[in-house]
């Protein structure tokens, strides 16, 4: 920690209430040392497999890959081309990762109060330890800073890895990766623990890019090969019982919406076959995401691996940008989403089995108190994901503590993810949720509504235990 | 009050801010003596009929009976079943009250930070003196203490119903009720005001359970055979008559939505006569419902009782459940509902009518400061009514203030209710009203938003003066 | 300012914790001289044509058109023809404009907590003085107070323009409006800054009243013969070019929804001319709104007027007092509003243009976290409008700051804007809107998620920077 550092006190993010400010700093303090669950995420396991690894230059770091960084500075008119985010067409775009830096630091101001800004600042201070803050003028000196350290051994990803203090890490892998980069990792003889996710949206959903040679794929991985609904079913089962065997202890699936319904045997026969043989009139790709949500589930049963929901997003709404640069620009906006008629199949077959666990998150604040805390305080099966993406802030914890708490209880809650893909923001995105539950709880005990012992032991809680246990990685 | 109880400060709940702490506790003992008013619930009445009713055991008081405490034990896989809570097909459940007690001590930390943790917490401080909080450790020494209080006399309903100091009390009953405990309690001698509440929820709604065996009792118990749409309403009236004679000042209606549509007179009938047949394919319950609100509605002008309405609950979500337990088993879910189009036809016709008094509940709080505060700060006929069912909580009254008062301003809001059927958790519930009030209104008082005697007379109408003349109580 | 007023703290509205109050009233203070940016609001420039224009009574400046203070008093059963307010049939209302203060003086207790009493306060003490509180007893005192000071030179339009230290103030004007006010302020030699801003909607919305007389005045306006669409689009284009002769640089939509949709030329040529016939059942009002919201958005990236889109609002939900009494009468109701996929269409089209600024509105707040500070975030035409009507208000402004701008960013927002017809609360509102930023920014520094340089600059900003440059003031 450096207390010195502009903006980056010891108290940040507490209260100012001296009689909150003080519970707050000894919860926080008192699980400071928790190692790190970051149970769904993004990060290449690659970074990992390879012990020579490294994160390329700080622009590599910080900005190209970066949706929540660029979108914004392209929201005030910086093309995308200039902070080096690639083309699909191949057309060049800005190489020199020194002038990507200067326009971002040029941009800092935009992220003032922002999560982003939150996370930046974290990571350029204790990661990287920069003590000056980044603006135009000391945009090249940092620049020259980082670069440094990253060019060190101690920088490498599996030497952070350990220095961030990670117990586990699991990252998401298509239904159809082989997992490559995972073997490397546990034959490499560290002992990090990283695990895969299986997310089979490539598959399940006919209007993924792709699906049929996402099919053809699995075919080939699976080595079953997909010519009906059945041999789907058995590859899907194939390939889950592949990643359980490589330590997967989750699926991962996203959908516009929640909604769920099933197929008859016939029905889910015809509208895939339809599908392979691309006659999209009859495939109805909406009514099969919701059937394959419900078979999804059934399998969990069967073979124990925790489901996670992340619907509501509308994904590549500015098609200009998708042209121009594909996926993950920035310009996935959420739309209102509906869960208690949505889910109604799904929980009603499956709801009360305890060997099922749905974990669900949203990108609608409003159902918070409206649909997901009551679904989560009945049903056994059910626990709410932290908050999500945009929410994944200060203000979007205290929200989601404010909305969801009450009713759900907090241990219908699956405490926190980071769901990043920049490994290096992991601790700053823990920190912020370390220190906005230590503000919630002692908020709770200043008002006399929990006492120390209550706030310490739903502390540990929040830390990592429910994390721990709502993915089954204890 | 026990100023050394754990987690039982006479500061509880208030913000800790010394400013708004010492305005809030201000405010709050100057209304500490006022009485109770509590316009709607639902206890039962034979409690008071019977002089000498008790509460049975601590887990018929506390647990068996409660789907906000039970439904949170369901939710972390405690099986209904050893909680006692009866089985429609009489499969034998738990009836070791003791073994029940024991379960729900031991899942006590479930309920740290909900409103049933501060209620409970409060009724065993309050109403049984139970100094040692409730654990797994402390549960039979505490079920022991209970089952003594229960015993005595002091701990009869209607010595609780004075000790508890409440000036009214309101329950809620079928339109065929006979209302024979409040015939029996009238006549008894004892003067605790208990008044009916007319719900014809059971009569109006064609898809209520046991519609037809309903239409039968009305038949029977107002003496007006039920045989077309007219008998149905001139029957109606009878019972809203027979209620209003019995104490009753208010109606209470549920709905799945709160549309309102008037019929023809040829279609209602049309419509009565099919569901009467028992031919569902045009019986159109929806319709019916929602012109049926609107009939209410004309009713309550003329006979001047206060209409309440209560949509947006999607009852027994849960299937399993709702078929072996029934009703009320902790899984109605709420949904998203539209008020500003939905009451545009009953408004339009009956808005305007201060011999009207509708109030109106939610359970989407997203309708608080989108609608229904701009419509109650526009009718005349129009109330809101306090945060009901989950958000009848810190957290939910703190968001109603916040989303509400502005633009409704305080007078067109109805007060508080409990909404009850635990009779014991009626002092707890009114205490955490006036606490969130006071403290509102401190944080008023201490941004210099309204003076020390605005506060006053605010927490003097926030504690029970706008109740009683919302429901015409005084 | 008067320390010494009831309920008038130099401190108002601040937070009482200590660190933040101090901060807040710094940050305030340093603010305090900057000059009022009014872009857009509804003051009728008559007011500042006429060098001899007065305000009228005290009843016609504080009640008679002021459906913020009417529309409470109705909800509470107080007639509208007691306050004034005229009639559309011609029947007499109350003449005696004492009586009409006195009715509102017995009531002001209902504005206990509101922005309007926030307002009403701050006018009285501010602008003329009156140190006693309004209450029946002093109502008629203050009334000689008011009506003595508005009869002095100083109270004169023009004066209090100069004395409000207003930079700029834009009203909002009918296409068809021959801005003849504008022009004489303009001519009068007198250098308040008065410009108009361009408001279609009489003429693009078939649904709005009189559309066919307006498009009559539209033909002799523009001195286009309004005879099909393409001479409707000619003309149109004319008006704006001759509002931006006049200074204008915004125009200003309103709708029922913020849907967006491109006719086909044969499509919106089809439309209008049955529209122009009155053939209604072919002219689908809606479809065409939604097209020229299109054509709107491409106007404005050829002549750099920025666009401003105010949905949501059911207009004159109550039919009584829409018959008796007209428009505007406080019956006006927001509705849910969707924005991702509504505006999907023009967004695709035109908001990847820098050219272009589109400034967007809600009275859904549901819309701040999920769609619209999402969509601000990312699309470079897009800025966030302040808290809009009913949310224009102490709470409203906090719930804005703390649901947008941690994924919009305070750069993406426009700043703040009045929106009112009461010219006398300028002041007020800008004070309160300047004191919630003050105070939001002054928790961001308590919490150290910015330092005191970066709120200095971001109160700048608030103040009048951002919505000088959203509305191309500068």
């Amino acid at each position: 920690m450096n207390p010195t550092g502009r903006n980056f006190s010891e108290d940040r993010f507490f209260d100012p209430d001296p009689a909150i400010r003080s519970v707050a700093g000894d919860l926080y303090h008192e699980a400071a040392g928790t190692p790190i669950v970051s149970p769904h995420g993004h990060v290449d396991p690659r970074l990992f497999s390879d012990p020579n690894a490294t994160f390329g230059s700080p622009a590599d770091l910080f900005i190209i890959p970066d949706h929540y960084v660029f979108r914004m500075l392209y929201s005030q008119g910086v093309a995308l081309e200039s902070l080096g985010v690639p083309r699909r067409d191949g057309t060049p775009v800005e190489q020199d990762h020194r002038k990507i830096w200067q326009i971002f630091a040029d941009h800092f101001h935009l992220f003032r109060g922002t999560p982003s800004g939150a996370w930046l600042t974290h990571e350029l201070h204790e990661v990287f330890d920069c003590q000056k803050p980044l603006n135009s003028a000391t945009a090249q000196e940092i620049y020259d800073q980082i670069e440094a350290r990253l060019a060190e051994p101690e920088f490498k990803p599996r030497r952070l890895f350990e220095r961030f203090n990670i117990e586990v890490l699991c990252t998401t892998d298509p239904a159809t990766d082989t997992l490559e980069h995972h073997q490397t990792i546990r034959q490499s003889g560290w002992n990090g623990r990283i695990v895969p996710t299986f997310r089979p949206d490539g598959v399940v959903n006919f209007d993924a890019p792709a699906w049929r040679k996402n099919i053809d794929k699995l075919s080939e991985v699976s080595k079953i090969e997909v010519v009906d609904y059945k041999s789907f079913i058995r590859a899907l089962e194939q390939r889950r019982a592949f990643f359980k065997s490589m330590g997967a202890t989750a699926t991962d699936h996203a959908a516009l919406t929640p909604a769920t319904a099933e197929l008859t045997p016939v029905e889910a026969e015809v509208t895939f076959q339809c599908a392979l043989k691309g006659d999209w009139s009859c495939s109805d790709a909406a009514r099969f995401t919701a059937h394959m949500l419900m078979e999804m589930a059934r399998m969990s049963l069967e073979d124990g691996l925790v489901m996670q929901l992340h619907p509501g997003s509308f994904r590549n709404h500015n098609d200009v940008i998708f042209q121009k640069f594909g996926l993950d620009k920035g310009a996935d906006i959420p739309i209102q989403t509906e869960y208690t008629r949505s889910l109604l199949p799904l929980l009603n077959k499956y709801g009360n089995d305890p060997r099922l666990t749905l974990i669900l998150f949203t990108l609608d604040e409003t159902s918070y108190s409206r649909e997901l805390a009551p679904l989560a305080g009945h049903y056994p099966s059910l626990k709410l994901g932290p908050p999500w993406w945009f929410f994944d802030s200060l203000s979007g914890m205290a929200r989601y503590f404010d909305q969801v708490m009450e009713t759900a209880g907090l241990y219908n809650t699956a405490g926190f993810n980071d769901d990043t893909r920049a490994f290096c923001s992991i601790p700053a995105r823990h920190d912020v949720w370390r220190r906005a539950s230590a503000n919630w709880l002692a908020g709770l005990v200043a008002r006399h509504i929990i006492d120390m012992s209550d706030a310490r032991a739903m502390m540990q809680d929040l830390t990592a235990d429910l994390a721990k246990r709502a993915y089954r990685l204890d």
